[in-house]
């Protein structure tokens, strides 16, 4: 309660605060060395179907070489046909579906990628640069993954399908759970 | 059946055989892609109290950037006190247990850790190069951590206490799960 007082008086009289107090999980001094999963922010930012938690994050945690998230992908809903310069590995919690990965990043589109049925308990990994999607093509029940990623914060190349060049697809640089931090990292240094 | 009267054919005719009969979980290549990690192979290593299971290795599986563990301790069981020049972090899948951790890598021994209580469902991560050790400190239930490192295959320097000097600390290379695929990369190699 006397916090929330403090908050509301800050609020009352130093109107740049709310920057600072909405975007308080980016910081990364003073987070708990252990944290709670199930009370870490958890957000579809705006993506149908998706459910996304950062577990261990570069621009929200402070991670250096590695980062951690836990994704929930309702019926039907899918990542984009991507590409990333990362070592990326998936973890199945429950739910199954497909992963399409095409691994020919030598010629000059993905071209036709191969299909793979992924299962709950199973773990897959993609190799740097392969373009690759994944697909909860269950009808009835979530896909739930942990994905581990290297030399975060991800730089992402979109494609809007498999005919696309490498060379035209777009660059989605912060990802969309990034924005929020990403934005406050700079704003903190201007 | 038949590939069992093909492995004793070649047992009895080619003694040389069985190193890569035995290590054939070693191999990057033909590896399915998307593996279930019921079938891994998963061993104490002859450490009292851990059940190991490499889920995404460098030696195993021709990981390049990150490394996956799933690891159980039994009540009581713990890692050694140890640093590595990487970055690591712990999903605690089921149980409890202690998190202890120095943090004071500019002084000559790592001195009392600092604890922290770790339960189901929480994370952590341990800084490059801070000492640590994770004790099940529960009687009753199993410790099940996912853990995840960078830079693979992982160097550990181990401690016999906390008041050991840093520069005293003994290299375990390969740790312990490595040591079959490490011997078998090198006599590929020969």
């Amino acid at each position: 309660m006397a916090e929330l007082s403090l908050l509301l008086f800050l609020l009352a009289f130093f109107p740049f605060i709310p920057v600072t107090v909405t975007a308080s999980h980016c910081s990364t001094n003073g987070l708990p060395i252990v944290r709670d999963i199930s009370k870490l922010p958890q957000d579809s930012y705006g993506i149908p179907g998706l459910s996304h938690m950062t577990v261990a994050g570069s621009l929200m945690h402070g991670m250096k070489e590695v980062e951690i998230w836990l994704e929930t992908l309702a019926p039907g809903a899918r990542t984009p046909i991507h590409r990333h310069s990362c070592e990326e590995v998936f973890v199945v919690i429950k739910g199954g579906g497909t992963l399409y990965l095409a691994s020919h990043t030598h010629l000059e589109t993905p071209g036709k990628p191969e299909e793979f049925p992924i299962f709950s308990n199973s773990t897959f990994h993609i190799p740097i640069d392969d373009v690759h999607q994944v697909w909860n093509t269950n009808e009835k029940e979530d896909l739930q993954v942990l994905v581990i990623i290297s030399r975060p914060p991800v730089k992402v190349f979109i494609y809007e399908d498999w005919l696309m060049p490498h060379t035209a697809a777009k660059l989605k640089f912060p990802i969309f759970w990034d924005e929020q931090c990403y934005q406050t990292t700079l704003k903190n240094e201007l």
